[in-house]
């Protein structure tokens, strides 16, 4: 297949700066690998749309998207206009569900001239995914309160796994694993502490470690787990979690990393039954939107894991050593300021595309 | 109160080797403060004791212990002998959920002469405690399977939270935080993800807050706070968290700062019906026992909080300056080898002891 159709939605914030410039990215790809995309753009799943329709999608959201291969999507929340419960609920964690994006993959990865806050590590250091159950376990809506507003008042809250759904996010994350250079796959567990939910977790990896005999197991409970993060990055190769401690490792890797304010995110429907959805990790960031000084690398990066899944990973790659090459260059003139250059989210991305 | 009784169980591994250590330093600052120590040490809540009697505990334990001010804990678990789960949940969590250990407080401080995994962080740059829920949250009991053995196999699990439980462990922190220098409160949510406990969570948080307008409060979702423990450590003062993130983020916290090997952790019951107890973070580290070799900082910094808790805080103080002016000098033949050091366990707790 080398023609894909692609939805695109800017969302709220610097969503709507810094897509145009990751479409334009995808088009030079496109160009250069000769693939085929086309892109049609959306409205909806921003907050001015709430505020115009009272409601984040429309009506028929579901059949509209579905007739996309892949969404590539800005950033979603303005929590001045709308609560996030609302805008978010209301899209992205819709958009997971509907569409069953049971997988969130995030890469971790020291790249050149983006600093990293722990001490003493290069680029090449640190290079991993999280593999993120992105549907069910702690994110459950069941359950509730009782004896309301008194001194007895509990609350109480159901985590729910699933056989099917803990073990296609394993098999995902194992796959994962075999297809990479060092073939090791570390566990997020609590099985210590979170004592029925836990083991069961424990117990689905090892039945499915038996399928995979060549891939190398570990497992961490995910206290200690965050603490490696910081204090041994180097060992991990693939971490698979549940959705909450993937939720936490997705975001402290990245941050390890330095990579927060560039790094992308994929929320993927593996059999492609559904559109998968890509968007940057660093979301709307109000307090910058409007100045064009949006990095736009996050986006550009989704771009490369959109190709990826869509099947080219050879116009993926080059992408992301587009972006490996200009921010090696760093040339303050190109680089926002994030970064510490004094350069608008047009001239990265400008830069980026030439090297593309 | 001048004299007070500890029950002293250095539990497994190096728990036997740093829980003299720790006895004499106490007794050091004792003497010097005229406060009137006695200890009696147990030997259960050791994997030993499991092996001899096929239990952690004799049946009396909760009787023994509770004619007791405070127990002075080594470190339990030899996963080799008896699994994590019999060990700790025979001791270590019944004592917490037994003596209504409802505080679980553990302090993250860059301390001079030990290496940040942080780049560009200094002794003064970070110094914080994590307050954790100790008895209830996502560490219920309740829940279980069902179609076992079956695709349609599913597994739960329960979060509860009270009220009473949110409200004591929320008013615990806020009087932390206003005995601090800066006044601060974070708290730790996921209200945005966990939709029915967490904004729960967030409602006593606001309610608490009433109680203490002069108390500076924000909130982090728990995944972008673990991002800002590596990235701006800085910012925390007093951060308290239910049980889970808790966990979470008093590993975390002592990783950012090096301190893991050598940090304390107290299980308290602040209203003294029960006593409280007293382990450094570092546990068993069986591969380590046996050789003389354990660092016994962490066992002498839960002396230090000890005191700190049974009210003499200047003793308490006088202990931890103790360590660190050991930790400044840096004398390579006194550190253990986990500080690069060859001295051993005796040599660095009698230089801190001498300072003391
Ligand atoms: C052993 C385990 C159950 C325990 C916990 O999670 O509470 C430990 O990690 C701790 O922090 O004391
Ligand atoms: C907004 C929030 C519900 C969401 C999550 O926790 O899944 C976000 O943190 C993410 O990781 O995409």
């Amino acid at each position: 297949m080398n023609a894909h159709n692609i939805a695109v939605i800017p969302g709220d914030g610097i969503g709507t700066e810094v897509t145009p410039e990751g479409v334009l990215a995808l088009k030079a790809a496109a160009q250069r690998f000769d693939i085929d995309l086309t892109f049609e753009e959306f409205n909806f799943a921003s907050c001015d749309y709430y505020l115009a329709h009272g409601q984040m999608l429309p009506d028929d959201w579901k059949a509209t998207l579905s007739r996309f291969d892949a969404i590539f999507f800005g950033a979603v929340g303005l929590p001045d206009k709308v609560p996030d419960h609302v805008s978010l609920w209301g899209s992205l964690l819709q958009f997971r569900r509907e569409f069953d994006q049971y997988i969130n993959l995030r890469p971790c990865k020291l790249m050149p001239g983006i600093k990293s806050p722990l001490a003493d590590r290069q680029p090449g250091d640190i290079d991993f995914y999280v593999v993120r159950e992105n549907t069910e376990g702690e994110y459950s809506s069941i359950g509730g309160k009782i004896f309301e507003g008194t001194e007895r008042e509990t609350v109480m809250q159901e985590t729910v796994m699933t056989r099917t759904g803990v073990d296609r996010v394993l098999k995902y994350a194992f796959e994962l694993a075999k297809k990479r250079p060092r073939g090791k796959l570390t566990s997020a567990t609590k099985s210590n502490g979170i004592s029925i939910t836990m083991p069961y977790w424990d117990e689905r990896v090892k039945a499915m470690h038996a399928f995979y005999p060549e891939i190398d197991v570990d497992q961490f409970h995910i206290d200690i787990l965050t603490a490696n993060f910081v204090l041994h990055p180097d060992w991990f190769d693939v971490v698979v979690a549940s959705n909450l401690f993937g939720d936490i490792l997705s975001d402290l890797g990245p941050a390890c990393t330095g990579t927060i304010g560039v790094a992308p995110s994929a929320n993927i429907n593996p059999e492609g039954a559904f559109p998968s959805l890509f968007e940057p990790v660093h979301g709307s960031a109000p307090d910058i939107a409007g100045q064009g000084i949006a990095n736009p690398i996050g986006q550009i990066w989704c771009g490369a894991m959109m190709l990826d899944h869509l099947g080219h990973e050879e116009a993926g790659k080059a992408m992301l050593d587009a972006i490996e090459a200009v921010l090696a260059k760093a040339d303050p003139n190109v680089l926002t300021p994030d970064l510490k250059g004094q350069g608008t989210t047009r001239d990265l991305a400008q830069a980026i595309i030439e090297a593309i």
